[in-house]
């Protein structure tokens, strides 16, 4: 399965269920991730850890670039940085994301997170797109690593 | 409570044991991350999501960080930037993090994470060191939000 | 001599200036650095290297913040991802810098550069602010090198 | 003229050149660079600007990935990320840069830049590698911006 034979609002992501955020991709070049605070997403001092908000902008990204991607073609993440502004420890988080620029080979992406009109933590990221021939080739014999080439949107 | 007032490897991470890795802290300045990916680690495509290797290198983060802070201090995670190399579909994940730089107010760390001897991915990440003099009568205050130095080692 | 005892946009910047864009600070929070493309900008492909972008986010980053420091303060680049779009071999550059998030200790800003409407690259940046006592004790002490925390808005 | 028909090291890099750094490439996936700080290499405040360590490890990085290239093959930066740990008044600058992962598409480096055993900074980078059929063309039609994918090795 790719995500090239089927809608990605379709499929499942089985991190982002265990995390417990949903997803509402919306236009091509957007998503937004929403999740309530519970008390498995806090780290030792009892505030959000930081790794659910980069979750919940790694997913949204995959999710923005997803619809701009030609048949045949997947996505994989390069790099994503993810800067932290404030710290939370209750209620609900918001994390939209806008695809800026799309190259051919490269797109790029922001991510932003809010607990209400309060701005959480601000990330971006890269991701190669690419057409799977070979990488496709190589999962097939079934290896347990694969290049980076076939990650694939998260 | 805080950080200084009990020794970091007493402490429990709540997100570290939804996600499913354990903390090896090891010396000052160094941690180990490990982890058996599960199906729940999965993204859409069926390989690790990107989010699993973030958590492990944050919280790892955070590990080698904490021991080298004095009586007082906390430190919270400036931002922090991951690449990836190589996908992983099943096996298992050690993440590994030592100090590079440690100035009085902002630490440098890196985190490597491997199947095995395959490199799958690198992080680089600054986190403030501080006393939480302000922060902490503002979170004894009880606010939803609160300000990035407050957030503590992840 | 600090920052802090003379307005920014009456210190001399000799790298800024060797290299050959002009800034203008603007607002608090808000700069603009402008660039005519020379051939002395151009990498071994004959495209704008991008180190000149680069140089213009960083010392922009510090426009930026410099007039929203209190007396006695100073800032200093923790660190500063750009990524690139497109290239460039002639013409005109302007990057625009915006502070877009100001926390006591560790402010946040972005910065785009563009050749007429076109966007040829970001850059996220976070800076230390604080008060030097130490480091200016240290520095006055004339070390050739000296903590970051005293390396001071670029 | 492209990378691929000459050898880098008998290339001209005017902006290394105007900034005042030598290049020595290495084997490959290496590279060095070396500055003697000048005074126009100073920020505001007189000390190294971070744009000039910049300038060396992009600049250095596209020296370390030039020589795997294939026939025909061209690489241009995606993003680099810079920390910085101390300030640096005077002497001389030596940045090294190494090739830590080199994928098909994407390669990953990580430089380097000391005063003697002094860690002054240091940076990690990804650069996109492609063979440039459209993009030459695009180029040989003579306009002002190109596609990222046509920027080449700094």
């Amino acid at each position: 399965m790719t995500h090239s034979s089927s809608r990605y609002n379709e499929t499942r992501n089985p991190f982002a269920d265990h995390v417990g955020f949903s997803m509402e991709p919306g236009a091509p070049g957007e998503s937004t991730a929403r999740l309530p605070i519970q008390p498995q997403h806090l780290n030792p001092n009892g505030v959000l850890h930081g790794a659910v908000l980069y979750a919940m902008a790694d997913t949204g990204m995959g999710a923005a670039v997803f619809p701009t991607l030609a048949p045949g073609e997947l996505c994989a993440t390069i790099e994503i940085k993810m800067t932290y502004f404030k710290a939370l420890v209750q209620g609900d988080v918001v994390c939209r994301t806008v695809l800026v620029n799309r190259g051919k080979r490269v797109a790029y992406l922001e991510s932003s997170a809010f607990a209400g009109e309060v701005l959480l933590a601000k990330a971006t990221g890269t991701y190669a797109i690419f057409t799977p021939s070979q990488a496709a080739a190589a999962r097939a014999a079934g290896p347990a690593t694969a290049s980076a080439e076939s990650r694939a949107c998260p």
